[in-house]
């Protein structure tokens, strides 16, 4: 029977599978700065070679910012699905806690069992190629595949994805399938299969606030000058009340309680709130009073501080009064927040708060996403379910997740198209951190899991 | 008659005289970044070899950090005056802020006059310069000093003197004198001659604050994740209260009011106070509310943050909440306040403010320095007075100052001297800042002055 030979060759192959793996993985695809915008092009073209090997017809597609991988196999007409992955990711820095050169992979044992290091091994090179080798497989054992796949990788996933609407506005009809497949999620906890439910929306802001002309002496200053270090940490200190709960006014608009039921399911997921808190050195959740760990990450929306700096950070001290400070945040959204609107409260809370003599500017400005809930009463939510079932050996559950994956919104908005999000990643693979990992289990049962997955569409 | 004899060289040698200020200058002797202790090492050189090229028995003598520069000449037996300065200077950053090269000196045209660009052009070595060639000419003319003069010169002024006082104590012999004199100080207004009655004091700290193990991905910990930026944030924000007054427990011990008379003789001085606000982009005062400018100036304790970082500084956005956030401080202490006292209150508030799961250390110890009030009664302030008056056409003042110049009390509490401070900077030098300037005016009248001042204690 065509599975089990499929599933044969995933098995007898890792070790090509995992040369290639390595081959994507070198390329140091950092899409947020442009000093690596030659990387982000070669990691695409790698790509686009590597399907067009398979049979495939793919090419990497140049937009304003880095290229768009699509590619397309598989017999027209009847079921067409289309696959989301992204191979930028997410810088490196502070590059002095990684205990390897972060662009040189390698399988490390740990006493979790072997894992592959790297930046992008799980978010989100390793995940994509968990779908792009079941294809490799099934192509190999059969042929061809048994309907229509399109494969749609983009390259600023990790930088606000400032090409990607265009781009799907631009090319629709090509793109338009029954439904998006994202490879871009984890498991609630390790060997238990999970398909995403529901995900945060993110908003990005940043700005700079401005003192005196110019910086001052603080022995001549210091008294009557205006210290924007301790203005703009008064301002970040307002941003939340006693309770943890966010002080910006109406900044809860839109957001709906979780109904009993789901939260019940939620427990049932197998969430292991104890090992998620100590596995990064919290004793206990530091969120919103008032709700459990899974509401304060799933749902539960923040605003968080991302980067913060202004003054001297050299070697010694520097007595000075900087003339600035600057910050990047950013939010988290949930139920039916509108991420304009809240970008509007935020700068009005900020400005607000300016004293006299004091100015700020905004310096980012990407669109923002609103937060996505799934239509999990579709077939494909059933096959998935199926196909994680058989390969993991227990029942796969519907999480939410505190991520965000813009594109599955998108996807909606822009195509009309559901989408449906499984993924296997774990909590601890230290994605957007230092020595991040992808568990071996993970990249060889995902890569399983989706020959299974494009055996139960195929029935 | 010799003074006037003296005079006219000084004003026939200024561009000699400027020339060898410039050489000065160019030596880029920022003693704070390890980076430049060659250059400490040269700037040391550089002034002892002049020194000796006049007559003096000088040399540059090392230490566990920058050298000292210590020189002698004059007759012994009689009066002895120690004159101080420091020909190390701050770090230049922000330099894109700079319209010229900071190592690169100029004479540039500007509204006010002519001025010298450059860093150190005012703090301190367009100063220290202006008493030793006011020796020069007075040698050149009369053949030798009046009295016995010993300059003393350090290169670590500006990152905290760690060597000071241990080569004080070695070497306290050679170094006693009747008092010192010190020229790292400005004028109250331009063309006001001016006298440093009381120095604040200083005390330098600096923390770094500890959330989660690694840094971690803003969607998956966002809510239940402490956030070290936030954290900080509040701490900063906690050291004031709405009325500008430090919030720190015991901030105030051993601060005294001032005098009426003592403020009186204060507003009495020229100090421009909308010129000294403006000129810097403030239209207010924002220091302690029921305090004068030149009271939260010159009377008033300080705790400024000077730096302030965590999280990602780079292009782009990153969905991160860091591991940890770092704060540089420094206070300016007033009356009898006990640098020491304060470091443990101020540690103690930030420890007490901190959450659950987080932890701080304390990475800068360098020894703080308390407040100085000068002995303004002494025969040598009368003749500071006079020589002032006689070189800038109206009556000299005395003057309180924001700034530390920790020398001042170790004379006292080291060695049992006296200090004199004179200097001729304007607020609108820039010091510490970019584009830094020194009047060519001050640099000459400056000059002019000490003759003065020398031929004064002569008499």
């Amino acid at each position: 029977m065509t599975l089990d030979a499929v599933l044969t060759r995933i098995d007898r192959t890792m070790p090509e599978t995992m040369d290639r793996l390595f081959g994507l993985l070198r390329i140091p695809s950092i899409s947020t700065d442009p000093a690596f915008n030659a990387d982000c092009a070669r990691a695409a073209d790698w790509i686009a070679a590597d399907l067009r090997a398979m049979g495939f017809e793919a090419e990497a597609r140049a937009t304003p910012g880095h290229p768009m991988v699509v590619a397309h196999a598989g017999p027209m007409g009847g079921r067409h699905v289309l696959f989301y992955g992204h191979y930028d990711v997410q810088p490196v820095d502070p590059l002095s806690l990684w205990h390897r050169e972060p662009f040189d992979p390698a399988i490390e044992d740990t006493a979790k069992g072997p894992v592959i290091r790297g930046r992008g091994s799980s978010d989100d090179k390793g995940q994509l190629m968990t779908f792009i080798e079941a294809c490799r497989a099934w192509i190999a054992e059969k042929g061809a595949l048994p309907f229509r796949v399109t494969i749609f990788l983009e390259g600023e996933e990790e930088s606000g994805s400032p090409s990607l609407i265009p781009f799907m506005r631009d090319n629709a009809d090509e793109l338009r399938a029954d439904i998006a497949l994202i490879c871009d999620t984890g498991m609630i906890a390790p060997g238990v299969p999970s398909i995403t439910g529901q995900l945060r929306g993110m908003l990005k802001d940043e700005f700079t606030l401005y003192g005196p002309r110019i910086d001052l002496h603080s022995g001549h200053y210091g008294g009557p000058g205006l210290n924007p270090l301790r203005e703009i940490s008064k301002i970040i200190a307002s941003f939340h009340d006693e309770d943890g709960r966010v002080a910006v006014e109406g900044f809860y608009e839109g957001v709906d309680p979780v109904s009993p039921q789901t939260l019940a399911e939620w427990q049932r997921t197998g969430f292991d709130e104890k090992d998620y808190l100590t596995s990064v050195g919290y004793t206990v959740p530091h969120g919103e009073k008032g709700f459990s760990t899974l509401e304060q990450q799933w749902a539960r929306p923040t605003l968080e501080i991302n980067g913060l700096w202004g003054g001297y950070q050299g070697a010694g001290g520097k007595t000075v009064i900087p003339a600035e400070a600057h910050c990047k945040l950013t939010c988290r959204l949930v139920g039916r927040m509108d991420p304009e609107k809240l970008r509007k409260k935020i700068r009005a809370h900020v400005e607000a708060r300016l004293p006299v003599d004091a100015r700020v500017s905004w310096d980012r400005d990407s669109e923002g996403s609103p937060a996505v809930v799934m239509a999990t009463g579709r077939p494909e939510f059933e096959a998935a379910r199926a196909a994680l079932t058989d390969e993991w050996g227990r029942s796969a559950v519907i999480v939410g997740a505190g991520g965000s994956i813009p594109i599955a919104g998108f996807f909606k908005s822009v195509l009309g198209m559901d989408a449906l999000l499984m993924g296997f990643a774990n909590d601890d693979d230290a994605i957007h951190s230092p020595n991040e990992k992808y568990d071996v289990k993970s990249f060889h049962k995902g890569i399983r899991s989706w020959a299974r997955m494009i055996d139960k569409l195929a029935g």
